[in-house]
């Protein structure tokens, strides 16, 4: 039985739709999985630092014990013992976090889409940073926001600009730790005055969190969360400090705003999955990101070093770049007349890739700057891969 | 370093966000845990018939095999070799569903909500069942439609219904195997005339299909998809015969539509777990579902079986119910004056619970109807909990 000669459907896409486009870096990275091709244009943790047997492990140990409440529907707020223990990592001296403060999420971004859906509405001027991470610009434009870049620069995000920009803003939207795509972060001293701003103008803060761990020295800095509990929603994730394959992150907010996102995220997918958020707690609940989060420190920090000494040795004096604390990623400033985009596709014919800025902006993009993710290549294919772009900058001088 | 005296957020929420209110029925849920409560509210399968050692050989193989892959970053529109799978599953001699056509999601929810955000503008007219699926007029409403309730009897969803009411449609929404909430099921007869009649009229028809596995006896009916594939957007899930909590359903539509889904899901969460895909895709791959589903089918059957027989013995002559021929839902019609939801309240009081049937009306909600589910409930209190029911219902003739 099936229908002869059906009258062809005309899609009618909602208008919030034709607003969605495919992201720009996953187009790249079709492109560059070749295995030929030296890739600095993914934002991939490196797999080396997934810890497979204890995962193994812990799926065996929480599906022997009980299977079938792992296998079974779930809460939506999420696991219980897990979001107490986030709650505990979370809170310091001054500053008490709760698990009802808490909602688990299928990966981070899962909560940049449902905040932009239940604080946005057409034509809601929200804040960012310039640039800013494309999956936040993503997940907010679908609910087609009147986007407003806030300055920044190489202490971070410019409160003044806040202040000055900020009037009947609905969010702003930060990442102050080793920024994707710019690696900086936001100075200690900025961040408070940065809450304060956000506060006195009643701006509800978005504190994006994904790098915070991945600290090259010292200990992470101080969070927003910690300066206004009541005025920051902080989002963390486990795909950079354990693995991205098994989408799990949270989302901290004051508890009127937490209720509403748990009704959005039970329309959305009802709940996020009970066994990965039972085999995640049994991974680290006995303290085992303490081993292993500096072990992923150490090596991004010696992958980063690689390529900062490259650009030092092949790129000419004219290009700039950031030096990162932390985290996966390095902006480049080419001189004003080159147009990144022309270079990825002279890089890609020499193997080479990495992701244009332009994306990144959600005001008047410049083109001549591009990101740089040293994670997942090796040193010596850093340092090639470098040495090749310096010759196709310098040709373009 | 902490604010003080912060200047209290009055959060603004979007107006969508507005339209969002928690499910009744997890509401009910959680006055139900308490163990002496006979429930017949949830909507979750048994936990018996969950494979959980299957479940661990795979997650055990997956992850000695191919761990650092599964634990990465996957593409958006899922596994490959899964979406081959299902492709295989789903074709008919006269109807070939291509991989390019599905996409997964995090449970078939998720598949809710993504078709609403791509195809529902404010006000949009869009016809579902009377009643229909709480969770689907959930994840619509966030979008703002007009709610057009169609006619439904014993035989299922009206066809003349959606001719005289579907012009100017964005959608048609239905469950045509063993309707959550009803039980009920859409008679072959009407099949064919419901996707000539949504073709004819340039309806996108969705179907939404938990439980078609499910039947009691013979073979699933045919689907709507293999009627017409370019008209028909098809929802699927594991939750009902497999596990729910791993959360993993998908979704089949044509070409242009599924391309637009997969922008709107990178956007909300990226891509669903690659390690979940990998997992069911190596428990089914040689066609354990051919040997699992019976299971469940005869173990539900069983005990629906259990429960109309309470029902004839113990509910008077004024109480009707349907009959289903699969799936996990008994659908009750009280004499008109008799109020579903005070019914509830004096059945907790007696430690018995179930839905009432309001919430699943989009529009003119009879109060006198009400949802039983039987499928996590054993026989023997099956029976107590139909006998005390009937006592409360007669005390109210």
């Amino acid at each position: 039985m099936k229908l002869e000669n059906p009258h062809p459907i005309e899609w009618k896409f909602s208008q919030r739709a034709q607003q969605l486009q495919g992201s720009v870096i996953r187009e790249i990275l079709k492109v560059t999985m070749r295995p030929e091709v030296i890739s600095f244009a993914g934002g991939l943790p490196s797999p080396e630092t997934f810890p497979v047997e204890r995962m193994k492990a812990a799926f065996d140990a929480v599906l022997s014990r009980t299977g079938k409440v792992a296998l079974q529907y779930g809460p939506t707020d999420g696991y219980a013992p897990l979001r107490e223990f986030l709650a505990n990592s979370l809170s310091t001296p001054s500053s008490t976090i709760s698990p009802e403060q808490i909602m688990m999420v299928s990966g981070s971004q899962q909560a940049l889409d449902l905040v932009g859906k239940v604080l946005i509405d057409e034509g809601s001027k929200i804040l960012v940073e310039t640039p800013s991470y494309l999956g936040a610009l993503q997940a907010f434009s679908v609910y087609q926001p009147q986007f407003e870049s806030v300055a920044m620069d190489d202490h971070g995000l410019v409160p003044a600009s806040v202040a000055a920009q900020g009037a009947g803003a609905r969010l702003l939207y930060a990442l102050p730790n080793f920024q994707n795509p710019t690696g900086r972060t936001l100075s200690v001293e900025r961040r408070f005055e940065l809450v304060e701003t956000c506060s006195r103008m009643g701006i509800p803060l978005i504190e994006d969190n994904p790098y915070g761990d991945l600290c090259y020295s010292g200990e992470p800095l101080p969070k927003l969360l910690n300066m206004n509990p009541d005025g920051v929603i902080y989002m963390g994730s486990f795909s950079k400090i354990l693995t991205p394959g098994i989408r799990l992150g949270y989302i901290v907010a004051p508890k009127p705003l937490v209720r509403k996102l748990e009704q959005a995220k039970q329309a959305a997918d009802l709940h996020t999955a009970t066994l990965t958020q039972m085999v995640v707690y049994e991974v680290i609940k006995d303290g085992f990101l303490g081993e292993h989060i500096p072990t992923i420190r150490h090596f991004y920090a010696a992958q980063c070093q690689v390529m900062l000494n490259a650009m030092s040795t092949y790129f000419p004096d004219s290009v700039k770049w950031t030096t990162p604390l932390g985290g996966m990623f390095i902006w480049v400033t080419l001189p004003d007349h080159i147009d990144s985009k022309e270079l990825l596709e002279a890089a890609i014919a020499q193997n080479i890739a990495f992701v244009p800025g332009a994306p990144f902006y959600a005001n008047n993009p410049a083109k001549n700057t591009l990101r740089l993710s040293f994670v997942t290549v090796s040193p010596e294919r850093i340092s090639r891969g470098i040495e090749i772009l310096g010759q196709l900058i310098k040709a373009r001088l």
